[in-house]
């Protein structure tokens, strides 16, 4: 018999399900709608019958599947398998995922953050490969992280730990949704940095930009490096700016917990060289002479499978963590 | 027989020996004084026979001590067990430390940073008990650090991690030793502060510590804090500043491993509830507002044996480490 393990992303519109063998290659995946309607019941269901469905199609039996890992967003108790609140499930309040899904397959289930799941995921096949302490940092609407440090995830006391994005860059900055100001999320994710340059035209500031802004009503991140790349002057102060905080975030966790490799995924990496270039110049820049660090600063290399990828590993490790118990 | 332990604080002027029993229970404590010109080979020799005396002295046998443990400033390579450099000991220079005083006394010797050692002492012992995540800030002549997560300290790749003093709060700021500009140290350090405020005068701000820095030609941070207590205006705008630097390093902090208790100590806690309490208001004006914060900022309770309680326990656990295995 084969042992199958099972990585399940819980998006806010989607959930995103693969079916791994025990060396970790991807077989198959999937993905199925969710709405905001849903409750937890359906959505367990949902979930589980698309494994069924999966690992069926792939030609096994569920039989042979050892466990299932879930990434979810918080708030949760993810030691405790609970999914406190969901921001796009008004739905779920309280509600003990891990259990719901371990009940309904039969299967052991390990329910963790989907920022950490999907750092996860790069630490044990992608960029982080090779390295024990590594810190990982999605650029997306906002900014998530991840922390490993000897070979673990740092959850922080209360499941809350590696929120990198709101270690705050410049007090008394721009304003966080969180509700601090010149958090590293306020300059550098990709909303932040498609809201500065739109700032920045409606002020006056002179730019190809403007343009798109006009026409489309709104400026994108993804806008934002198509004009640094066509040489406009505000999309390379935005993106510097961007590069700055990122630089200087780089530092703050190196003096943390002191990771070998700090890795960026998330929609704004397509931007490429250009951005990943400069946050390395700002690192340079501003980094102390104390010794002379080498660390390393990349791109993930997983995409978007990070994240099934991630929730796989961990739980073929709790499942090898209990046979070694018993 | 009964199980002793041994703890011993590395300083640049002198050696701090504790005699611990298998409860870490302090039975005795010794303090040698070293000098600049002292090799590796006289330091270890001190350290014996000061090890030797302390032993005989509170009515045991060498044999019955079963470890000990040693916290020296770096750079060092503490999972090796060697002393890469020592500012105050120039001939220190790769000594292989651990080594070198485990063959010397045939025991088991284990080598930590001084700050992780305090960290872990306090920890054990301290401020940080009943807690599985704590952070660790020796405000002194620097500021030292130290994180525990999931009830392990925080080395990172190159055992440079928890360098919270370098974390950087002001972008652009005031130059730092370390050669970085706006780092906590460089605003909150005892010398940083004492700076702040001669600086301050010398630019010509009126203060009752003017006559301080006249009649002594400089100024300490307990000058400032006896200031303050005094009700000078000028003292009481280097502590805000002070004690802001450190609200926002606990944020910072926070948001990396997210301790459940966030520990100061060194010389400037003396300082007492007047600074305590303006970290915590400047943490509560600047931290998010997704969640309410429980941590808890607080000051060491150990005082100056804090890092030989903390070798000791570190000796034990290896010890117990040890036994397990065999």
């Amino acid at each position: 018999m084969v042992e199958l393990f099972v990585g399940i992303d819980l998006g806010g519109t989607n959930i995103k399900i693969g079916c791994f063998d025990s060396e970790l290659n991807l077989l198959c995946k999937t993905s199925t709608p969710t709405d905001a309607d849903m409750g937890p019941e359906a959505v367990v269901e949902k979930m589980a019958e698309a494994v069924e469905q999966l690992v069926a199609e792939a030609g096994f039996e569920l039989q042979e599947v050892c466990a299932a890992g879930i990434g979810s967003p918080g708030p949760a108790r993810y030691s405790k398998g609970i999914i406190v609140n969901a921001t796009n499930m008004p739905k779920f309040k309280n509600v003990p995922l891990r259990q719901m899904l371990s009940e309904r397959l039969g299967k052991l289930v390990v329910l963790e953050n989907d920022a950490n799941a999907a750092c996860w995921g790069e630490y044990v096949l992608g960029a982080g490969k090779g390295v024990e302490d590594m810190a990982f940092f999605t650029l997306g609407t906002g900014i998530g992280g991840g922390i490993i440090t000897n070979g673990e995830l740092v959850h922080g006391w209360d499941d809350n730990g590696a929120e990198l994005g709101h270690i705050i860059i410049y007090p008394g900055g721009r304003k966080c949704g969180c509700g601090q100001r010149g958090c590293a999320e306020a300059y550098a994710s990709a909303a932040s940095t498609a809201k500065r340059a739109a700032e920045a035209i409606e002020a006056g500031a002179e730019s190809s930009l403007k343009e798109v802004l006009e026409k489309k009503g709104k400026i994108t991140s993804k806008d934002v490096y198509e004009h640094l790349a066509g040489g406009d002057e505000l999309a390379r102060e935005i993106t510097d700016k961007t590069a700055e905080a990122l630089g200087i975030l780089c530092i703050n966790v190196l003096h943390a917990t002191e990771p070998k490799r700090l890795v960026f995924a998330g929609g704004m990496i397509a931007a490429g060289d250009v951005l990943l270039n400069r946050i390395r110049d700002y690192f340079d820049e501003h980094i102390w002479a104390l010794k002379k660090e080498t660390v390393e600063i990349c791109f993930a290399t997983l995409g978007e499978d990070a994240g099934i990828i991630g929730a796989a590993a961990l739980a073929k490790r709790l499942y090898e963590h209990n046979k070694g118990k018993s």
